[in-house]
């Protein structure tokens, strides 16, 4: 099948590609490049030496046989350009990756913040509205997130984008309805996965359009079953106070001998998943499209739920670390549980990747192999979510 | 108090600002004249001979004595121009009706559908951000739609933004959630009022603004006790298939001969609220600001709901015309019933301006006075919602 993947220089997106591609789908890359300009603002790079999309794509040639295609293209602002690619490569399915997604950077100043909202949004409504305009009938797979439940503890697990909820109706009698989890995103990046869902239930509901939202837990690990097959493959690993997520964080700390950092104690449980997981979680979804239709389709991408200050014991005590606990920059709830259904992904065929030493060794070689291109002040996140989170965190 | 009032040229801004002005309030408009230029897109123009800003300032003066201060500015794209209007003026109040509010306007084309988002989000989201940059504790009122809401029958009266519901927790046991009311908007327009809601949320949570959301029903009427005292003071009156609210349109119909235009059976029940009353209930949700902290205040704008055939049965034989049905070019349903609550307007002090034959009589009087300036070509609604409407409304 023909399938393009938006945002396929990404650190998720990348993988994804590879791992469609080696699995028969006739894929076309979509990107702005807008990630590595990032790097570039932020003075931050990739662990791991990421090549160019060039090179990328000719070492997978090199390595496979295999060929995938390219288009540079900005989602949120060459809305023409996207309607003609559209119109020609006629994609199967369209994987939706091309979206800011670091929290911290979300919140880093008013100009992130509105930045985000203008790609996300923009980005999104622009490919819904092209898809309308060509008529097409792909299937798009979106990349959401967990977040958009929100983090305060909540007495159930949580299901998959949709709760049964009853109230009484004028009579007094009972009535119930299925509806979107009522959202509570915590940033700006995730308020515009929250808005992302009306989106979609708007185009799913007027045009017809097939639609699956997966909501993403936090990704750790940096290769996969494809990214290993040539070093030019190798897929990029953050380790930023913005871009890096909690557990390759720990896992770069750990290996250069930083103290990990925990923000606030530590107690906020979050949903975990492999990349390796993420890319087959991507392939699943693609293929399951002919089970979409009438209301969009939402899946919990997750295989596991983890306090923080759990994970950050488990690295200290696997790797050898001292735990920090800084002021958190977040607003947020200090402490909370949290457990996620996905009986979804799992009833088409997921077998999770669960966190286990082995694969923490992995992650913590690579941050030995290029420790020298760690720049230790880039560590700290010092993005705040308001006033009184900088007060907190800047105070000397 | 000061008091900003952005899209102050339009239908409701402009009579707002000046029965706040009429109020004491030290009133500057902002707004960039898109719905003016919209008028020239469209080749449309509003029934009644509105005055440019300035001539409409200078008549307010010279009737009233008071001063309205202006500022062009584009919300959703002039950002450092917000922030320092808004460090300059340090307004009370900030009241938000800024945003492209059309339903077929927005279902257009492609190109109407993403000029809706980038204007209404991009200039929400501006105004939010820029009131957090600037520290300002001003009290935001936007105005937001019943539309929200939905328009499927649903058996309860609407509440006011908030829906109290219960679902089972892990246990088994009740577990009762104050939620955001599910929302389901009917079109782009109605769509980007339901993000609103999640962008005041995030902003009400993360930064401690205060926000009042009106879910306004449709419109009816066109002058207010301000804008009847000087001709150059009119209010603008839309009768066109975009811009013209239903029963605004059926009085135009009426007054030129022209069949009254029902789209379907005419079983779909509206909330309505008469012009009068819109200004009034602004200067009391604008006047109870102190009231709001801690999240958003959304409240029901409306005075009585009807169902579109009994409207028009209404006009028909109250200034005698026929009722044509034609094909509807909303994917909505055909029949709803509807009820909503306003029990905190009225606890305000609202007084309802119900629907009246008088009153009828009143705006009928100036679609005939003025009824030389009608283009019978623009009364017809030419936007489809998909595909499936267009076939229908266009069919030969």
């Amino acid at each position: 099948m023909r399938t393009l993947v938006l945002g396929g220089d990404g650190f998720c997106g990348w993988p994804s590609a590879l791992h469609l591609s080696a699995h028969g789908h006739e894929v076309t890359i979509v990107d702005n490049f807008s990630r590595r300009r990032i790097d570039d603002e932020l003075g931050a790079r990739s662990l791991t030496p990421i090549r160019s999309l060039d090179e990328r794509v000719q070492a997978w040639h090199d390595a496979t046989g295999r060929d995938i295609g390219f288009a540079e293209l900005d989602l949120a602002h060459d809305y023409d350009d996207l309607v003609d690619l559209l119109s020609t490569v006629r994609p199967d399915a369209v994987v939706h990756f091309a979206e800011q997604r670091a929290a911290p950077y979300s919140m880093k100043s008013p100009a992130h913040k509105r930045y985000t909202v203008d790609n996300n949004l923009g980005g999104t409504h622009n490919l819904l509205a092209a898809l309308v305009q060509v008529g097409l009938d792909a299937h798009l797979v979106h990349l959401g997130t967990m977040g958009v439940y929100g983090y305060e503890s909540v007495p159930v697990d949580l299901p998959e984008g949709y709760l049964t909820v009853r109230y009484p109706d004028r009579d007094g009698h009972e009535h119930t309805r299925d509806i979107l989890y009522p959202t509570q995103p915590g940033s700006v990046y995730h308020l515009t996965k929250s808005l992302d869902q009306l989106l979609f239930q708007f185009y799913a509901r007027n045009d017809g359009l097939r639609i699956t939202d997966l909501h993403q837990g936090i990704v750790w690990g940096t290769q996969t079953d494809e990214t290993v097959l040539d070093d030019r493959l190798i897929n990029r690993f953050d380790y930023d106070g913005d871009y890096g997520t909690v557990l390759n964080r720990f896992l770069v700390q750990a290996a250069v001998g930083y103290p990990l950092t925990v923000h606030g104690s530590g107690g906020q449980t979050r949903a975990f998943i492999n990349i390796r997981d993420t890319v087959r979680c991507i392939r699943l979804a693609v293929e399951s499209g002919a089970e979409v239709s009438g209301r969009v389709r939402v899946m919990n991408q997750v295989t596991e739920s983890h306090r923080i200050s759990e994970l950050a014991d488990l690295v200290a005590q696997t790797l050898g670390a001292t735990v920090d606990h800084l002021p958190n920059p977040r607003a947020e709830a200090d402490t909370n549980d949290l457990s996620a259904r996905n009986d979804q992904l799992l009833g088409l065929g997921l077998e999770p990747t669960k966190l286990a030493a082995g694969l923490l060794t992995e992650s913590s070689d690579i941050a030995r192999k290029y420790s020298d291109r760690i720049d230790h002040t880039l560590i700290p996140c010092t993005s705040y979510w308001n006033d009184r989170r900088r007060a907190e965190g800047t105070r000397p």
